[in-house]
C-alpha cells in the first residue's frame, strides 16, 4: 500500500473529461456514480491459461490486446471515468492490476486479504468510497463479464443510478437466452414509476429465486418474467449501508471501522483491513446476505448482450466460427473436426483430425483437452496438481 | 560425396571386433555377412515428430536416448560390426545419418537421388557391395521396425545367412499376431534339409500372398502357415545379382554400370549415379520384380518380437499403458481418461479430462490429436500443409 495521500472528494477534485453530470461543483450538483469493480477469483475453470498467479480478469481472453480488466475499464469510461473507478481484487494482484490500469490512481486498487465471499468484499469498497464520497452512487460490475455494446452498458448504467439515487437498491438483469441451471434468476414486479426513479425500463424485484432445475429454467425462459442474476448492481452510498446495518449488522459495524480508518489514510485503512478482515463472521453473499431480504430492490433488464466468461465452453461462444463450427484462436488444421475450440494464442500449429467437440488450450507451460461440455470439469483437474503438489 | 579411397576388400581389411568366422583371411574363410540398412522413407504418419528434414528412423521414438536407425545398428552389432554395415538413405539425409552413425564409414552411407522402389532401392547397395566383395552375403534390414531380443535377431540372420551361402534368396518372415490387413503374406512350405543349408528352422516359401481382406487374414492366423512379410532378407551378392539379371534385366545393366562405377571410387560412384538413376524404368518392389517369380526362395521364421513403427498406433504398442490404459512417453495428468497415446518427449504437461483412444503428439513446432483407430490418415494433414505451403 502506498503512502499517497488521498485526493479531496470527488465534487471538489478537477476531473479531465467530466460528464455533463458531474461539472458542476455547485452544492446542488448530483452524487457522482462511481463504480466498483470485481476482479477476483483465480478462474480455475479457464485453467490452463488462467492461473494462480494470472487470472482470468488479467489475460486477453476475449480480445486479442485487453486483458477482461481493461475491458471492463474502458467500457465504462464514457459514463465513469477512471478517476471514479475502484477495483477490488486478491491481495496478491494489487501490483497487477495497478500495472494494467495506469490511469486509476493507485490508493484506488483494493486488496481482498482473503476472499469472504461478496457481501464481504462489496462492503470492503464501501468503506473506502464512503470515507471518499459519502454522497456518491455505486455500480458494481464485474471483471469477467463480456458485454457489448458498451453504450447500452452505459444507458443501463445511467438508468440504475436514476434508481439508486431514488433510494432503490438496484440490479441489473439478464434477459436469459436460454433456460441456464447455474445461474439465480430474478423474478420482475411491476414497472417503477417516474416519480419512483422510473423511466418505463426500471421494474421492481417481485422475488429472487435460488438456481433452477432444467424444467423451471425452461419455464422461466420462455415466460419472460425471469432474468438472469448477473450480480451486476447499482445503489447510493447511503442506501446500501443501511442495508447493511440492517440485515448484516455485525458486518456493518466493521465496515464502520474500516471507514473511519480509510479517513485517516491508505497507511490506516491498510492497518485496518488486516487487523479486521479476519475476525469478519458474515461470510455470505450480497444476494442472500442484502438484496434477498430488503425491500425496495429494483431490476433494470439489460439491453446489451451479456456473457460470463466462466468456462471454456463460454470462451468458445466469444470467437467466431468457422465452417466446420470451429472456434480458433491461433493456427489450426482440422481434418473432419467440428465443434472445436482451438485457444492456442501463441501461434503453434494445432493439427486435428478426426476432433469433435473438444476443448484444445495450449499455452507455454500446459495443454489442456476436455470435451467442450465439460468444460465445468476442469477446475478438477487444478484441484489434482495442486494436491500433486505441481503447478495450478 | 566424399572422396575418400575405398578401403580395401572385407577379407583384407582389419576388423576391430571380428566375429570368429570372419577372422581367418585365408582363401577358404567364409564370406562376410554384411548389412544393408534402408533408412529412407519420409515417415509422413508420424508427423508432426517426423518431418522432412527429420524422419522417423534419424529420431528417438522407441528408446528416450537412441533414434531407431542408431538402435538398428547396435542390434546387429555383434553379428555385423559396423565395418560392414551399409546405410541407404535419401540423398538430403545422407549427412544426418553420417553425423548419428560416426562409426560406419562415411562412404557406406549411401544417398538415393530419387526413391523408385525397393528393387532399385536394393540394386544400388548391391552395386555398391558388388564391387567391395562381390563374394559377400548380404542382409537386408529396415531402420523403422523395432526388434527385441537382439540375440534372437543375430540367430535368425545367422540362420538366414546360412541358407543363402547355399544359394537361396531369403526372406525373414513375422509370425502374425494378429490378422493384419496392411501386410503381405508369406506362406510356408518344406521345411529345408541340412544339405540345403537348414537348420531345421528354414522352409522353402510356398509362395507369396498380396494383402489379404480380413477373413483371409483371419484364416492364415488361425492356420499357422503364413507369415507376415516384413521386408527383412538375406541373399548371397552372387544369388541376388543372378536373380536381378533374370527377372529385371534392364536394372540389372544399370546396377553393372554403378558397380564398374563403384570400382574406380567414390567419386565415379556419385557420378554414375546421378548420370543413370533418373533412366530407370524398373519402379517396381523387390518383392513383385524379384521374390515372387524367383526360385529357390527361403524363409525363416522370426524368433524374435517385431515391430512395424508405422504409424502412431505402432508407438503406442512399444510404450507401457498405465492403469488406464494410457501410453505416456512425458508428463501426463489424466482425469476419465483411457487408451491414449500421450506423445510429448519435451517434457509439457499434458492434461486431459474425458479423452478416449487419442494419439496427443506435442512438439515444439506443432500439436496433433487424432483417434488412434485413424492414426494412418495423418498423412493427409501432412499433405493438406504441403498444399498449403505451410510446415509439413
Amino acid at each position: 500500500m502506498t503512502t499517497t495521500p488521498l485526493p479531496p472528494p470527488a465534487g471538489l477534485q478537477p476531473v479531465p473529461t467530466p460528464p455533463p453530470s458531474a461539472a458542476s461543483s455547485a452544492p446542488s450538483s448530483p452524487p457522482a456514480l462511481w463504480a466498483l469493480v470485481l476482479a477476483g477469483g483465480s478462474g480455475t475453470r479457464l485453467w490452463p491459461l488462467s492461473r494462480p498467479e494470472a487470472p482470468k480478469q488479467l489475460l486477453a481472453l476475449t480480445d486479442p490486446e485487453r486483458s477482461m480488466l481493461r475491458l471492463t475499464v474502458d467500457r465504462l469510461a464514457p459514463l465513469i471515468p477512471p478517476e471514479r473507478v475502484l477495483v477490488l481484487t486478491a491481495a496478491d494482484h494489487v501490483d497487477a492490476v495497478r500495472e494494467q490500469l495506469p490511469e486509476v490512481p493507485p490508493a484506488q486498487v483494493l486488496g481482498e486479504p482473503a476472499p469472504l465471499g461478496t457481501a464481504a468484499a462489496l462492503g470492503l469498497g464501501l468503506a473506502w468510497l464512503r470515507a471518499r464520497d459519502p454522497s456518491a452512487l455505486m455500480a458494481v460490475l464485474s471483471a469477467d463479464h463480456q458485454i457489448a455494446p458498451a453504450e447500452a452498458l452505459q444507458a443501463d448504467l445511467a438508468r440504475a443510478a436514476g434508481l439508486a439515487r431514488a433510494g432503490w437498491l438496484v440490479t441489473i438483469g439478464i434477459p436469459p437466452t436460454s433456460p441456464e441451471t447455474g445461474f439465480g434468476y430474478i423474478e420482475l414486479g411491476e414497472v417503477l414509476p417516474p416519480q419512483e426513479g422510473g423511466d418505463g425500463r426500471g421494474r421492481r424485484v417481485a422475488r429472487f429465486v435460488e438456481k433452477p432445475d432444467l424444467a423451471r429454467a425452461q419455464a422461466f425462459v420462455a415466460g419472460g418474467r425471469h432474468l438472469w442474476n448477473a450480480g451486476m448492481f447499482a445503489w447510493s452510498v447511503a442506501g446500501i449501508q443501511a442495508a447493511f446495518q440492517r440485515h448484516l449488522p455485525r458486518l456493518a459495524a466493521t465496515l464502520d471501522a474500516l471507514t473511519a480508518a480509510a479517513s485517516q489514510g491508505d497507511a490506516a485503512f491498510a492497518d485496518a483491513l488486516s487487523r479486521l478482515w479476519p475476525g469478519i463472521q458474515d461470510r455470505t453473499t450480497i444476494d442472500y446476505g442484502i438484496m434477498e431480504p430488503a425491500e425496495r430492490v429494483a431490476c433494470v433488464p439489460a439491453g446489451f448482450e451479456w456473457l460470463d466468461i466462466g468456462s471454456w465452453a463460454a470462451v468458445k461462444e466469444t470467437l467466431p466460427a468457422d465452417e466446420d463450427g470451429n472456434a480458433v484462436l491461433g493456427r489450426h488444421l482440422g481434418l473432419d473436426s467440428h465443434d472445436n475450440l482451438i485457444f492456442a494464442p501463441d501461434g503453434r500449429l494445432i493439427a486435428t483430425l478426426g476432433l469433435e467437440g473438444m476443448v484444445v488450450v495450449d499455452t507455454p507451460e500446459a495443454l489442456l483437452i476436455c470435451p467442450i461440455d465439460r468444460a465445468q470439469e476442469v477446475k478438477r483437474l487444478v484441484d489434482a496438481l495442486r494436491a500433486g503438489g505441481g503447478m495450478g
